[in-house]
């Protein structure tokens, strides 16, 4: 039984656990105020031109809620297409702050210059939540990614409007690593207020690490971390592993490898004559199947049913840093006899 | 440079580094729905008789939040000794949920029955929040414990007041194997509505595993789990460290040798003539020292300063799992040398 | 210059100046509890089978506030459709109680049973908000209002699905003496577990009266009021309102001028050959006028633009209980000359 | 039976209502936007030397809820005395809203300096809120005054540490009109970030008027009301009542009589020896009295139990611009004869 229902289901890459081993019983100051998390930031920091504030937090929608409660006064409004993560598997994580999201149709998975200012626009007075944010994904709910002219564009509406541009980077190292990708993680300092590098869907245990690129939204966004209850006392845990991951470019490559194992299953499936619900360059990859062959898969493999038709399901592989190539390998030849039967 | 500064400054024990270490790549489900998780709460069960619901959390604060905002109504609030940990040490985490802590002095830090009639008879009225649950602490933040006696009365208080009684369970290990203990984990679940078990400062490098008695907090708790951004993508992770915990008697060793270094601590403090804030039974050591020897010993041994005075200055000792009984001697006899000087 | 602008364009009826005047000096206990508001609760209670609980609050928003508030938890959400006053009009009022509103399209600014079926079944785990209760308003925010047949089937879903059914009555008044109409305020309480008599929007100065019929919602009510800081200190200024309107059926008999004045509107100004946005049988009406008449008409009446065409526009007429019919002629002999230009 | 029970027990003064009866049927913009609020405002605005923002609210509860949400972040608390109205009598609508209040004894129920320095001083890191504002009442809960000296200090010393000074102004008619008061509303406009001017309780059916003169606090307060459900409908209500208060100064006529009452009965009760509680030169008066003569009292008079000791009831007797002064006498010619029996 081998899965690819998700990115997170092995515990770490065994650098980081190495690294763990190593300072397993080293004392450190609690709270972030180590020297793994400061080196880990010293890492980080080298990517960009810009002085951002590094902070390590746990993980998404800890972060998410960190970031928009921060940044938001109480009758303020977060804008996000209708499938974004904080609008539908957040269980109201945004909302039990006191934020309303504003939602827009997108299009394959990306909001538009368009759509912000409509809704910019349509909220002109009290009787309305005044939007103040833009939040968007990189890669998307739906394995999509922005281009450096797509967010270049919705960089500059945002800072037309006086709207604060916020990056949910859970998957930001496939988005980055994807064929078709033009962004930098300077890039993405550059044109957003703040943005985060997800590091569990990417080789860590737990782990994301905020970018805050915007000066206005520095101050005390420790307070802010600890109001939320992310505030780690063993902050080297975090620390230690962001170091393992920007010592050197493995995050990147880890990342890597999860889109070759993508682009190896996805050459596969095309030349079986299987159908996509979307193009997408990443390491999600959304799969049109006749029903009949699904429960015979499901002997062998985990996935996710997306979405059920008439004769059709569509079922959502998962590819990640820890994928082995051969299960890639066996699932295309399972799954080709299957089509055979 | 030896660290007496608190009980979270080493990462883990190797049992739970060798858990980890051991499962590095097996493939795990999401969320908590995994076997190890299931393993670790079964392992948890073990200690009790009543049909509790166990859920592995990830920190103390997160933890607090979630189980009083899960359990209060908007206008009701929350009980607490003025030194409680929700009260000052989590920068306003409980009121960003919206409820208020109304606190009462206490007495050894802990609070008593009288205490909790008397709040709750005064907010008799709509004008006032509705006081519905009780916050304890075991030990508490100076150390000391509750007997048998004093949490039975307690929680009959409780029961006829209609109030919840919720145990903060940090340091519930110390507590439980202190000198002087007569409380067990099944006691607590009986005579509390939930409390948890402090995983962060007992050897893991991060969990606490809450413990639900009354039905009445059981249902939607992972919803609150979610919503609180408290619910970890890889679950597994807390689930492998409570199954090295439980699976014998660790989490109970661990503590045990916390509190011999404590003990060692304290005896050897005390042959020296030196005199203590209170009598603490626990990790946690509040030792008065003459002013003239806090400098000296800083720059062998990292503490925490709790109070400064005239001559004197109070200052915390805290040995964890991983104090290393040299190190405690260590501290004795450079402390005598400062002291004949 | 004549206004058709809202409903709340005048200060209250001339009965309830009256009562107003005559108590003018008299002392009367605070919060509510007063004889005028023990005699209004009792004037409402008689309309009446069930054992309803009467509170009289301060407005529309404060009133979804509180009773929404109240009756969720914090991970459970209300369901409503786009166009619904708590979804648009309230500057985030709910989300700031930390509850999110998931929405569906409705029909006729309606919500359907089969929108609401929909929208439980697509939020089925802890990853997403738990839809606990329906929000409605009749009439609707179009000037619909709901028939028995359609409500019956509506509260038996949310019975079905354990959701609560609240009603905003903001604009009950109208709703209840409209044309088609065939419920009671007795119906309305049998197939909701609240829902409120909005007296802004028929005659009084301020106030609103929430009548809870479902048991589970009654208690500890007052409480909310007061968190949300609803609860007036003089609380016999709504008590007097309230009795003046429920005395005898002066609340009706305004509903009643409010809806005549809009048929006499509707008619006239079908026999000009006008066209509306939809059917509207309450005092809202919205009207389709070529671009070229806007103006002129601007110059002696006010009204809502209501949408913007390439030709033409809609505007939103609304009649009340002060509405003078003279003044309905005049709008429409001025509207035909403007025609006939 | 007459009530000396709180100062919001008759309805409106007659100028009020004679100008509501005035304006019953005139048509006005709603929500604010009309020509009686806008004219209540430049008479307000004739009192103050600072360009100030000036919004008509509903009650003090709202009033403290919205200024204070709309003025703190997330992480941010707001100090204040024990006795405060927001620490004590508002069921937790701050908290309600996220933040926590950090309370200090105070003295004569005033906030000092020192206690200012002294919760700031102890609250130096992100583990504990931020304090962000102070919160004074003048008149105080205890009937007490702010000297200008008093305020300039506490005003200096917020300034210094960065905090907000908001005034609570739901006495602050007795406040200014006090014997041994030299403040003006001009002096507490500078002095202070914001306040408000009390209506409810100094005449008017409902009604605070806030006062910003800090400019960091003007943006977008009209939101921060809405989103608190405090915007009404028909703004004009408290639009026409401080028209009425602040077109000459009824709104100091009124108060001056309330104190006028309060003095003819201190002075009474002294030459009957009865002492007190504290020296109160405002409306609210704590009396000590044998507790043989309250039953007896309470035949012919409501008042508040404010405390109950072996022998001793201390009772409250608020005098308000509608006190009848035959009535103080009857009270004291009754008391006398009580007290001789």
């Amino acid at each position: 039984m081998y899965s690819f229902k998700n990115d997170y289901s092995e515990l770490a890459h065994p650098r980081i656990l190495e690294l763990l081993n190593k300072y397993a019983i080293e004392q450190n100051s609690g709270y972030g105020h180590d020297e793994h998390t400061k080196r880990a930031i010293e890492y980080i920091k080298r990517h960009f031109t810009k002085d951002v504030d590094v902070h390590l937090l746990i993980g998404g929608t800890s972060t998410n809620k960190i970031v928009i409660s921060h940044a938001l006064r109480p009758y303020e409004a977060v804008i996000s297409v209708e499938t974004g993560h904080i609008n539908v598997h957040e269980t109201g994580a945004i909302e039990a702050t006191g934020h309303k999201i504003l939602t827009t149709p997108g299009r394959d998975g990306k909001i538009t210059s368009e759509e912000i200012i409509k809704v910019y626009q349509e909220h002109n007075d009290e009787h309305m939540v005044k939007p103040k944010m833009v939040y968007i994904s990189n890669s998307t709910e739906i394995g999509t990614i922005y281009t450096k002219k797509e967010l270049t564009e919705i960089s500059q509406t945002c800072k037309e409007l006086g709207l604060y541009l916020f990056l949910d980077g859970a998957r930001i190292g496939v988005a980055l690593t994807a064929e078709g990708n033009d962004l930098t993680l300077d890039d993405i300092a550059n044109l957003t207020d703040a943005f985060y590098i997800g590091g569990t869907k990417n080789g860590a245990l737990i782990g994301e690490a905020v970018i805050i690129s915007n000066d206005a939204l520095k101050p005390f966004f420790r307070y802010s971390i600890k109001t939320n209850g992310g505030l780690l006392a063993k902050g080297y845990l975090t620390g230690i592993q962001f170091e393992a991951l920007f010592s050197d470019d493995l995050f990147f490559q880890l990342a890597q490898h999860a889109n070759n194992c993508a682009t190896t299953l996805k050459d596969g499936l095309k030349e079986l004559g299987i159908e996509f619900l979307n193009e997408s360059p990443t390491n999600l990859q959304f799969v049109i199947l006749d029903n009949k062959v699904i429960e015979p898969l499901r002997k062998k493999y985990n996935f996710e049913v997306w979405e059920k038709r008439l004769d059709q399901t569509v079922i959502r592989l998962v590819t990640s840093w820890a994928t082995n190539p051969n299960e890639v390998k066996n699932f295309l030849t399972d799954l080709q006899q299957l089509l055979n039967q």
